[in-house]
């Protein structure tokens, strides 16, 4: 079996395609909360209002380490996906915080962002533009299969 | 001694800074090769050209990885600072890999970044803005005396 | 699944409120001996009388340390709560043990003792106040929901 | 060379004592900072004032443990003293981090906290009362002499 | 769940003991083949023949430290059996293997060795002189239950 | 319950030979994809065509790696096999790679291979030449039980 | 100061190479013993003649083992040469070896073994056919200078 | 340089003989407290008197673990030796500490104790009889010279 986090990006559905594609593999997936607003505010919603923006999203920030720490610690691969929108650096720290464990690391993202991320991915063992390409690298991985 | 990584931003003169603020501190610098020229084109300078542009990045972020990881291992305290250009996923990887590793964290950036730094900030142990606070911070942490 | 190990204060009912309160969730909570007669006497009480109330009280304290050094180990998330009474000295070692580890640390105390535990509490992810936020942090970490 | 890191109460002159009685010792000492004025401000005096003092305490708390875990990590001995006056969390949760990491751990307390720190005591390789036994154990551990 | 390995002695029926003792609770016991001829020779038997003794005994103890490192590592609680015959080197280096790995540590043995394994002793979370304790203990860590 | 990583040779039947013998035994066989093929192609199969030959055994390589570092991490038992045919060199680094981890390490080869492979022999518990002796291993670990 | 272990080959001059290329650097270099008689022998001239090659081979192997281990541990960089002849088995263990411990991986072969090195290849941080370019490497990590 | 720490038997001057025959070597040797009486009594000279026997031995015990520990911690090789007197379980136990920590371990010991020792034998890198083989492995390891 094989256990999966999927970190990154949340606007688009990726997390789904990755997910249906794999249906019938042995996997487990986890992955941060992906509501965003959720995600922005737990810390002040659970302890309490914070009336500087810092703190604001610290106390939220330390929520989600919890979650995210636990994934990443119990995967044994790491999908880090960059999209458009956003800095992203919470997808680069997550992919840093997975190498510096020893775990399995895939890159998704689209050409545009190839210099940009060379060191993200010079620590990759896969680089995939596509999530059916991860799909297909899951696939491999488990059954020694490769898409027809 | 304190051993101090400084990762990050390469086109201004923050390290200098830092470095001339803690000239009479017992601390050792050390970071990245900062020519951005010869970082982007190490590896095929010595290993030979690649027609692929991937792979001419892939090799350098390679060889640069050898001397950031050895960098960011043997530091007592990893400085990672943001600046205004590029996307610097490089800089939150630094950081990700450092916290895996329990590194004492100083994220140095600017006010506009705030929110979409929040999940590094939330592993640091200070969230500066300014070297000449960095320069303070190691003065009080070797010496306990603060600024006038 | 989590798995939270529930240190600290054994003279009221928190833990009966935060696992009540988390009974729908796929939470495994675990924690020292909470009977205060048991875990005082324990050692002498299998391993033979000590006239001297010093090896007395080691005798027990290290039996007591098998059961929650295992609990602190195999945790995921580890609560700590400050109550009242007594120095509660053996909840500040559990704190420090489960930093050291990497533990995600959630301090549960009054607002009474916040200058006393800043040191606890700069190394926790979660500063609660009541065992309901601790229940809610679970939720939200296991489903992504927000208190209503 | 042995490595010593002085942890606990700072109100008393306990640290010169030892360093005097240790002074042809190879022994390196270290600690965190004992002026208390500037250990508690020196989040707000480097980094900017905080309305909260939870805040307060938090930003200050976080500079010491940089000092405070290289000098835990970094020691062959840990010494834990514990006073008279105040909670002393900080001590206790020294003890535990230093425990967690193997440490060789000394406790330093009058008898009247004996029962208060029997979980304490039982993760030490020694309960000392004075510190002049502190230094003669760093004198048999260097030397094999002991006391005339 | 504890899981518990009995190493050491094998001539008397101790192990037997304490497992009839725990047989209601929640514990998996494991330890090293017991059969003396079976272990001695496991090697040979296998491998093929060697004249010199030496190498006899080299490949059979390779084979049974499969066994044992992994019923070590695997175990939360050590239980290592000192009895009245034979040199019992193996128990000493299993106990000494343990405490390096951080395992709860149970010495079982009788007065008259008191002092020749006092460095052992040290290393141990108790002490026992009888499987009735171990079970007591055991009983107690799972359920903080007291003997009667 | 072992798990079992089988490493090498892949061009004949030998872990069919031992998951045969040790069909009746508590053991879970790991290893690498075994058809040669989609092994050599798996990486430009899914990730796109490489025109250079080191890039395309290099993107294969990477897959591969997620696959057999798993095997090899979670084993308890590593087995490398070393055939008649080509350089094998990644079972050497294999069997290098699982005596770091201090895996328990078999090697399975015939006598002619002897001297070249001193340096891995002195770091296996067992160096077998025939698939049964692995399998009166695997029986001897688990049960005690020796071959008739 | 890096510390580099110079592994594999020892029938040419390459390690010379490397140390005259790197004169001028601030590099220590470590590396097995090089004299393939004393290697092969040390075993039984210290520690007793063996009459079967297997044990005369295994006494030597793990002799050479405690230089060989301490020098990659210890090392930054481990660079493994592997040449035309022999099996070289060792070679790959080593590079085996060193990844599983996260040292930075320097492979230096011809091209007529690229493809029989692809997994070898795919744990390092660069691929090397000459060994001036590893002086090449060495300096730039250093210095930041590229050759001319 | 090497570090060494030589455990075992206190009551012949082999740990001179080697101390001698290493003399230009670059060796560093470390060992435990080897006054008899100053090593078993230690504890209660500095720690106050105990009537009962096993916590006087344990006091004792517990501070020499504190120079035994860091001295196997920090040694390349550890070479334990057993002699003809004493059960010497705590030889033993160093062995098995040591062995836990992967550290090279040398046991010297005489034919007679061949077969007791066999699982402790089985862990070293190297079995001699006499204190000047152990010379001539730190000799060889260090410089590649064997005994003329």
């Amino acid at each position: 079996m094989l256990t999966v986090y999927l970190s990154g990006e949340i606007h688009t559905d990726w997390r789904d395609q990755i997910a249906h594609g794999a249906r019938d593999l042995n996997v487990m997936f986890t992955g941060p909360v992906t509501d965003h607003a959720a995600s922005d505010d737990c810390g002040v919603a659970i302890l309490g209002a914070e009336p500087n923006k810092f703190w604001h999203d610290h106390k939220g920030a330390k929520l989600n380490a919890m979650r995210t720490r636990k994934g990443i610690e119990e995967a044994d691969i790491v999908v880090v996906r960059f999209g458009e929108k956003y800095k992203q650096w919470n997808a680069a720290f997550d992919a840093g915080y997975a190498a510096a464990l020893g775990k399995s690391l895939i890159v998704l993202h689209g050409a545009e962002d190839q210099h940009a991320l060379k060191e993200v991915d010079a620590a990759a063992l896969a680089v995939a533009q596509d999530p059916s390409q991860v799909v297909a690298i899951l696939t491999y991985i488990l059954s020694g299969d490769l898409p027809a």
